[in-house]
């Protein structure tokens, strides 16, 4: 009986890139604890970008900035 | 002190049915614990048919093959 | 597809009492919104007095002072 | 490692106290707990008045009858 | 700025089991949004049987009746 | 109307140090939105060091390698 909830800044997160992580965790639940996909359930909510806050600032603002969350 | 946080999925819940929601989970848990009404609150949060994942698929596309959450 | 998270202070709720809970919210759900049971879960969390906070106080302050969350 | 989520009924925040909020939040963690600000994560969340319940009612009709949740 | 919550039953995951949760979720979520892994957490919390309730009926319950949550 | 979650990881957070982020949450939350403070709930709750991810690592793991969360 495995809920994940993903929350993630809106920042064009696409519906293809929705489909990949609830397929992948749903896969990575199933491959790690043997639970049958049929009870496992994602959610993603995405959050607006004067609604995060990271290190004090509003993401809104760090972006303002140049500041992102890619890979580096 | 209870908070009770109900995830839905965004299939045209109405006004009225949220109130029966917010009212019958007020009652079970003053019935059941014997809680203040007055420190009971109860959030519900509907979620995109694209943002929830079960079984591995998105709801929007389980719903486009006419699987429903329906009680049968 | 809900699921259903209930936060309570950990004051001697019984296994009993949260079956209750767990079928009370299962039925009002699959009630009002017509929801298939086997989509319905629900997660009972229960949260030490120290830290739980109401009015800026600790629950276990609370109770030492005799204020109760009992329905009056 | 702290993440702290703010649920708050949407009615009118504005961008400025969501900042107030966040640094306010960053800076008490910081404080209290001698966490690195770059570990903490703030998220708040608006919620629809008919979407939270207080005592078994909607605010949404809580503020129609002109109960407000100011201080007081 | 990405926060994934995994909430399971407590049935015996291990140290290792957990480990790979963790790498598995940040690496999905670095692969498919691109995210600096340093802002990615994993937060997993395992819920007792008696707190977990499914079709209205305690998972506790559910196991003494032999219906576990494995994979077929 | 608000709540307040923290999530913490478990490293020897003291009562007097929940009290603190009870009382200066709630303070904020009453200073910058005009809240009642007898509608501000907050609920901390401590995540043991295994089932929390950095990185794509356990915090616990990271500890054992010298690695800390405290402020530079």
């Amino acid at each position: 009986m495995p809920y994940i909830k993903i929350d993630v800044t809106r920042e064009g997160v696409t519906r293809e890139q929705k489909q990949k992580l609830i397929a992948g965790v749903t896969d990575l639940i199933t491959e790690v604890l043997d639970k049958d996909p049929k009870l496992t359930h994602v959610v993603i909510q995405e959050i607006e970008l004067d609604d995060w806050g990271y290190a004090g600032e509003q993401v809104s603002v760090l972006r303002e900035k140049g500041i992102t969350a890619k890979k580096q």
